[in-house]
């Protein structure tokens, strides 16, 4: 249920959830500096406080010295009050990770998607995400929320993938819930390029961007958004979808809409077939055809040349419609970054005056697996205060992940 | 200053300002009605009434029969608090209106725009609304903000405007400054394509919209993004410049990059450069080619259903990158929107399979205007509350406007 803008007094007045966020953004603090920055008395201060320590949110951590010799004791959010778990389902890898309540990652793992059909990829997925468990030492009851990356765009409507176009069979029915009754968690699913870009902007180039673009080349090529660090999603998830750009104009009557032109133009397969165009020989992949440019050969630098021509229309698209400042090249063809960012600056300079800084991704192949962890930990947050402090969801903080749609 | 989000209690705490923006979003109300709304309780909204009747920013608004007999007050904001001035510069037309703080505009001007330098324009402008004032029998100090549109982007930074290239001169230094100071009001400027999306967002087709995209095609190419509400402007005001799409590939190597290859093709000079190339003559205006298509002439529809290839083009890039779900053509050119949705509708086919709703414009030449005004509104809310009732800007509504920016 929305709730109107001017009616928020209510929502905000839960002065343990305000409390809580205050510690968790802003760091340690004592009773005395919580009620400076919050605007509360002490006494409100300290009763909030000591129902966050009952229900387990809030913990001691440490002291701090005060004028006068007295000390003061400082107080953090509890790590341990939850779980969370992040599953990425490539098209090549599975990989999982269990994070605790303040993003830390306490058990990963990592298997090869041998998955001949989507049933089967959804089941070793699941396999892998135990796994990771029985590292940690958890258990599913420990896992306040699971967050799945797929390719694709869900719709909530018929609660199925769409536009998956790399894992096949991906979109049928039935398989987002086979997963969450196996796991037994809350689960949502989400965009991989989306869950990149927040990954990437959590913890990697993103950090001081206002307007964040990553863009996922590998397999295929898709991109996200962050504005004000929140995905921008577009009314049906749909943003940057920009496989159908229609960079090669409009095609012959009669032709079907086809993904990908572009995508065809500049994914991974784009810099192997470019590469094989132009005389490279033998069996080829893209990290081939990079690291052959590395040692100067010939063909694999007009293919990385080529490729990054392209890359440059995209950015300059994306650039014409959004004007983000950033742009991160992510996923397998971005880890060439270091070969193709001259070529698109150039391009770039040729194309448009608006031009972002263009970046290499730092969080590499963890992006989207970071990004899923970054999603589960929103969720898990309100959810957990409502369950472990007793608050009901009308006043409470399930509202609360709505709200941070565009933090200030 | 921004302020933190778990800082926002401190904020909200203004019970004055809440009720009054309950009143303006849901209407009139009693006072057992807000306090029902609000969970403030009835002494409190009392309190608060009679401050915001004294400060003159709320009246009563009739009675409401209860129940037993009894008999409700019922209260709105008071719309003669204050008014507003919006400014459009076109390059064809300058338009100007007033409105009162509902937003119902009381007078307005409109004259061409005969400026022969920047300065003549501004100072045009600026004439062209003192009229309106003094059609609606009030002075400068009755003008709470003014809201200016205009081509091109604003920059921060120099106080200048970037990318104006329909209104030669208009990019020097010194012009705000100077209609500032004649006009001896707060005023701020804005891209006429970002005003033109928030003034069919607010008064015409836009209102269902979660992410609503305006183009604005005529002397130029412009559009505006309204996303929940809310103006997107990217990072740095340079959201919807898609006069920078590079439909045309890349340029040849050397070449400067110009505004507009895209923005050349479709601009209203196209349509009619267009038409000539198709065996048109005699005096031309893409409205005459428009007329001529309607009459059946060859020539025109082959014109008009090239421009609306054209803007299919530029309908599934702006797509796949944000995904909105309406798109209203307006401006000039969109003002032939009967004429050109069946072709961008044919040509969205086989382009892609993400179709948002492609509309014809409702408020037509007056799009920019009204978003001027809503954004004058927007500013002057605020301000004039703190001006009324005296509270200072630390707690007060000076920060809303920002909060605003993603109602729920």
């Amino acid at each position: 249920m929305t709730t109107p803008p001017w009616n928020r007094l209510r929502l905000r007045s839960n002065n343990e959830w305000l409390l809580l966020e205050r510690l968790r953004l802003e760091g340690p603090a004592s009773r005395a500096q919580l009620a400076r920055d919050s605007g509360l008395s002490k006494p409100t201060v300290s009763s909030a406080l000591a129902a966050l320590e009952r229900a387990g949110l809030v913990r001691e951590a440490g002291t701090h010295a005060q004028s006068r010799g007295r000390v003061a004791v400082l107080y953090e959010p509890d790590p341990r009050a939850g779980h969370v778990l992040g599953i990425d389902i490539g098209r090549a890898r599975l990989r999982t990770a269990v994070a605790d309540l303040t993003g830390a990652i306490v058990s990963r793992t990592e298997v090869r998607n041998r998955g001949r059909s989507a049933g089967a990829v959804a089941d070793a997925a699941v396999t892998c995400a135990e796994q990771a468990l029985a590292d940690a030492g958890l258990s599913q009851t420990d896992i306040v929320h699971t967050a799945v990356a797929t390719p694709g765009v869900l719709d909530r409507h018929t609660g199925r993938v769409r536009y998956a176009v790399n894992l096949p069979g991906w979109g049928r029915p039935g398989l987002i819930e086979r997963m969450r009754d196996r796991l037994g968690t809350p689960l949502s699913v989400h965009n991989d390029a989306n869950l990149a870009a927040l990954g990437e902007y959590t913890f990697g180039a993103g950090a001081d961007s206002h307007l964040f673009v990553y863009v996922l080349i590998g397999t295929g090529l898709g991109m996200g958004v962050v504005a004000d660090g929140e995905l921008f999603l577009g009314a049906h998830g749909a943003a940057g979808e920009i496989g159908f750009l229609p960079l090669d104009g409009v095609p012959a009557s009669g032709a079907a809409p086809r993904r990908g032109m572009l995508e065809d133009a500049v994914s991974a397969d784009a810099v192997v077939r470019a590469a094989r165009a132009l005389g490279m020989t033998g069996p080829l992949t893209a990290k081939r055809v990079f690291d052959a440019a590395r040692t100067g050969d010939r063909a694999a630098l007009a293919a990385v040349r080529q490729e990054g021509e392209r890359l440059a229309l995209v950015v300059a698209s994306v650039t014409a419609v959004l004007d983000p400042d950033l742009v991160v090249l992510g996923g397998g063809v971005g880890r060439g970054a270091d070969l193709l960012l001259a070529t698109v600056g150039e391009t770039l300079h040729r194309l448009t005056p608006l031009r972002p800084r263009v970046e290499p991704s730092r969080t590499g192949a963890d992006a989207v697996l970071f990004g899923a962890i970054t999603t589960a930990l929103r969720a898990a947050r309100p959810l957990l205060f409502e369950r472990l402090t007793g608050r009901g969801s009308e006043r409470g903080p399930t509202e609360v992940p709505e709200m941070q749609k565009t933090p200030d």
